[in-house]
């Protein structure tokens, strides 16, 4: 038994390796050899708390567990803990026993940034200059360090709803030499590839802000009543989810879908994509779409991918269990 | 963050502390302060295994957390392991992080014997003088073993589907200095309290083989189809439990609400009944059954007890999680 603390997982983890797992499992849900458990969330009625598990098995990959945690919003500010607590566990497939136990705090965030990034590899255009940025928070500079890194962008565009955080995006930006600019949100349209990642409850962007050709990454709505686009926006879009049935009960398709302007039968598997079952993006005008909403598999496969990094570097610690 | 290990259970863990620990989370699931999580149960497709995942919070004990594991058939010819494979972990209910990890698997032996043991010191007879055993498996012998300490049996009597396994039964009494005897199914009408602990998928107690003012715990279903007693049984009976919802979709009540012979209002919580909020057994000629279908707050109660008694012994392993 294994185990990787929160503390090593910044020096053991790398945006590659996050990207190169995530893309491995949203395959392999693709093609059936992995699938995520139904989802377990639970107000518990104690320090506003919000607890619960995500787990899923992958066949290919022979990695089965969960992320048992959840939010606790007074950590940070009673205790200078950060409000997002989670923890992997997994275990051996073969036998039942657990094999690690890893600290999940810094993989929520890889993985998710590693989710939009996928979905940028697979789906912008190649010719992709300019990316977008709809939200400005903790999260969104892990899922721009991460986009960045997947085409040649030569600008760095802005929105958020405080604009006193554009900063956070700016010094991003200027690690890898991109100019940063803020936009207002019609100014969008001159974005290639955008990324929202926000915790709002009514759209910000709408189709009238994106232009044609634009690949979209919607990362924060991931609860029933959350949205960040205007649904009508997934109708002119091609769109593509990590997992069909949360996309549309709890993710940004929740709207189209319950509006009617979409059915499920449109949305596909990035995953498809990236097995070469699904086309993906066919033409240079075309809007792609993708709704992220989190998968317990994604973070079993970047807790896997750390393991094995820890073992590697001979810094997971073994407990006779 | 506290790791007991498994090996070190039996030498901390008490049938004693077992049933405080289960009578306990029993009142607070009654009162309403202890609530269990929907239970996740998937068959994975992999060695035949059964996983999943049984959570729930306590807010009164301040116990949170998680059973994880389940049944892998091939455990014991494969790999000399035992097939049951389970793993409880706690978390800090103010902060979210996880505060200890406990083997599961002798913990579930002693929460599910210790459940049958509370439903006989507040259900049955104060005279009570024959206890019978229907099953005479490995959990048989720990259903029993508490069940004894709980009235001055004069008596043990047990059947079993495969009779050359009664001489476990038959260990357990000697132990007490009882006298064991092997009865067919018709000759549990001379016990005063009847336990059924079998996995079986048809009833062998009837309504005939039962005399009135007899207590019966029927621990063994668990799942839907499952069933070791006749539904009529329960028409007959006041009917208890650890928690309503599971006793009438995959516990032994499961048949009676199917076939129309009982009400779900017709169930009461046994917790109600250590609570004083339900009087119980109200008269000597009553036959109360008490459904025990195994709910996560007992693991958790269970786990807690023993990183107690693991802290005060000085053999909780701490790891700087």
């Amino acid at each position: 038994m294994l185990i990787v603390p929160e503390r090593e997982i910044a020096d053991l983890m790398t945006q590659k390796a996050a990207f190169d797992a995530v893309e491995q499992v949203f395959a392999a849900m693709a093609s059936g050899d992995a699938y995520n458990f139904p989802v377990v969330r639970e107000a518990i009625g104690h320090e506003d708390a919000l607890y619960g598990f995500k787990g899923g098995f992958d066949r290919a990959g022979l990695t089965l567990g969960l992320k048992a945690g959840g939010y606790w919003p007074n950590n940070l500010e009673k205790r200078g803990l950060i409000n997002h607590q989670s923890t992997v566990f997994l275990f051996d497939p073969d036998t039942g026993k657990p094999s690690a136990m890893v600290g999940g705090n810094l993989l929520t965030a890889l993985r998710t940034a590693a989710a939009s990034s996928v979905s940028i590899k697979h789906l912008a255009r190649k010719d992709a200059k300019v990316i977008g940025m709809i939200g400005a928070g903790h999260q969104a500079t892990f899922q721009l360090r991460a986009a960045l890194e997947q085409r040649a962008f030569e600008k760095v565009i802005g929105w958020n709803y405080h604009p006193e955080m554009l900063p956070n995006l700016a010094k991003v930006a200027e690690e890898v030499g991109v100019p940063f600019e803020a936009v207002d949100l019609p100014g969008m349209d001159e974005a290639d590839v955008i990324i929202s990642i926000t915790s709002a409850f009514s759209p910000s962007l709408v189709a009238d802000h994106v232009s044609p050709g634009t690949h979209l990454a919607c990362m924060g709505t991931d609860t029933k009543g959350k949205q960040e686009v205007e649904a009508g926006l997934l109708a002119r879009a091609s769109v593509f989810t990590d997992e069909v049935a949360q996309s549309i009960s709890i993710g940004e398709a929740q709207h189209a879908i319950a509006e009617g302007l979409i059915r499920e039968s449109d949305i596909a598997q990035l995953g498809a994509v990236i097995n070469g079952s699904h086309p993906g993006r066919t033409s240079d005008d075309q809007i792609t779409l993708f709704d992220g909403t989190g998968v317990g598999l994604q973070d079993l496969a970047v807790a896997a991918a750390v393991v094995d990094l820890a073992v590697e570097r001979g810094v997971a610690v073994e407990v006779d269990f």
